[in-house]
């Protein structure tokens, strides 16, 4: 591998990047551990009243439409605005943005009104986005939506689309992972199927994302390529620590647990993806 | 026992069934995960210009006025007339329902408007409910409102003459459950005092019995005393895996891990209950 | 030790005081399981319609302005004066004050219009809080911003300062932990700088310290000192658990664990404190 891995972890916990936070409220707990597992510092604030002082304050902002109401909506978008001006990293995780029609238009409106850094979506999110389906889904992928080697070159060719469109890096999370920024494209092999057992694993990688970028943020795709297989690495690492007695609590915790002792060069070691075209 | 629990487990992991959650931000995490674990998958969504979409695609409804405000009661009637029309099933959780005028109101008028097929409530919640005290309550039972020996003929008559006035199957959790349709009642005898150390047990429950529901809509009193049961039973695995440094927050983890690893099998052979009248 | 913090423990475990809980959406599961590990109940609710009758319900009252928006904080000032009509113990947690003006205006506002029993904050919230800065931080304490042998005599001058102008107790959190009502001051040495890799742990130690007020609300100061000792005690206890996959996922159960297993002689027997002028 010529890419270095390390680094980008590294980074992190050098800089301690300070993340603005507007998600759903049943995963932010989560999302506040993974970043400080990470080395990150978490803040969650989404009142339009503060919300400015707030972007200004921190290196990086993850918005997630995961349990989406109006008031929230409006706080968005300035906190996209005012992150955009100071040129910090924004990362749009559209969870079940194929569920209702405020959710694709606050994901659509968001795309269009602020620069994103990378939109980080599941297959049956990214085909919504790309206009390749006109059904509906619940916040997971949908079944026959799980990216494998028949369906990529297609999936593939939406994400560089998506990519390319909105001038940001695309990840698309599954059994594998694929990150892309319409030119170049990765394929990560890591990662572990107990992880889609746990809610909010993919709100977990937003927020990942966005300290990683907010680390580096002059090499995005690398950046959240980096991100994507350190998530991935910890969903192996907790496998392996899995008892009989064990399910899917325990394994969340296992998960940042990994996170937190999760090393650069373990994360070099371990990572196990190819550059694709 | 002529009932076999041991189907209405296995209908869960085979049918998938999508649950619609408008409930409390304490236990939300924790709802989300047992549904995981149960096989079924969460989406929360208490906005009301999504939810008439959400509540289409979901198969079934959990309503919790846990953390109740004003926005979220218009949303939870809308979602119940909508999953009502649709012929999902719907749970009602009238948590701390003694609490406030504000949270009488709001379970008396969906109880009124909208078709449920469960309530599920801790005895002071049913006293409250069948408006056999007026004393007002916290979100946990009243000390002396545990079910018992002595109490349970009051307790069943007036959780009979609750299911026989809004047509629907009443659960009342204890130390032992009660599980009525008005006609035929069942009283489960597993569970373990450690369940009442965690906080939102009862919102899980909740949660849990509506993926029962919604995966067996024919029989609701039995998929009621399954979900039941099984949860039940949890809290006893998950006892007997407590060790001396153990707590409330191990103890939660280890309940739904035994959800997650629960068996129709193993549901079937540690069940214990029998019927009442 | 001429005083005894044992009683103040056993005081919860035997009143079982409800505490009424305002508090941010990100910790707030957390609290809810802390207040039941000390024996305490916990209710939240934050509606402007249901407020007074809760207030009144309950035995204390915590007020945490981690996630704030405009709807919460009528409610907290509604709160605020119903459990000081009441004399029921008031804790303020201003978290994360110096990041907005919308904080600091709600905090300034609580603290005037509200009876406080103790303010709960960190180094970085005090000097906000006294004005001894006007820069802005995070949620986290600001680096440099550790109580220290250095800085704890201005520390502890503007802790005096704060808790006389308010009559309250002033707590400051850090690898020490700083307790004063403006004429008694205490110093507690024990805790780990684990707690700070657990999102939280200073709004739970705010429900906590309200728990233990409820419960004797005759000796505020030594009650907080009990509460801030017994935390920092499990999060000692915690340490010493910590397994070598283990992480900050794992540490969190661990302390709320500890806490739950904490009995008063343990607490007696451990508590590492100094009377300071």
């Amino acid at each position: 591998m010529s890419e270095l891995l390390q680094k980008f972890l590294e980074a992190v916990r050098r800089k301690n990047p300070l993340i603005h936070n507007i998600t759903n409220y049943v995963s932010v707990n989560d999302c506040a551990n993974v970043l400080i597992a990470t080395g990150a510092s978490p803040i969650m604030a989404d009142d339009i009243n503060e919300v400015i002082e707030i972007t200004n304050l921190c290196h990086g902002l993850n918005l997630n439409i995961g349990t989406l109401n109006t008031r929230i909506i409006e706080t968005m978008h300035v906190a996209g605005q005012v992150a955009g001006e100071d040129k910090h990293p924004i990362v749009l995780d559209p969870v079940g943005v194929g569920a209702s029609l405020l959710r694709r238009q606050t994901a659509f409106n968001l795309m269009r009104a602020v620069p994103l850094s990378v939109i980080k979506c599941n297959v049956s999110e990214l085909r919504i986005l790309t206009r390749d389906t006109t059904e509906t889904y619940g916040v997971d992928a949908n079944k026959g939506d799980e990216l494998n080697r028949h369906n990529l070159p297609l999936i593939l060719s939406l994400a560089k689309r998506l990519a390319r469109k909105y001038k940001c890096v695309v990840v698309v999370t599954g059994i594998k992972d694929l990150i892309t920024d319409g030119a170049m494209s990765y394929l990560c092999h890591n990662g572990n199927s107990l992880m889609s057992k746990v809610s909010g694993t993919g709100c977990m990688l937003s927020a990942l994302i966005t300290a990683y970028i907010a680390a580096t943020p002059e090499d995005t795709i690398r950046a959240a390529l980096a991100a994507t297989c350190a998530w991935s690495i910890a969903g192996e690492i907790a496998a392996e620590r899995m008892g009989d007695l064990d399910g899917n609590a325990s394994y969340r915790n296992y998960l940042i647990d990994a996170l937190y002792n999760l090393s650069g060069t373990e994360l070099q070691r371990r990572a196990n993806y190819e550059i694709i075209i």
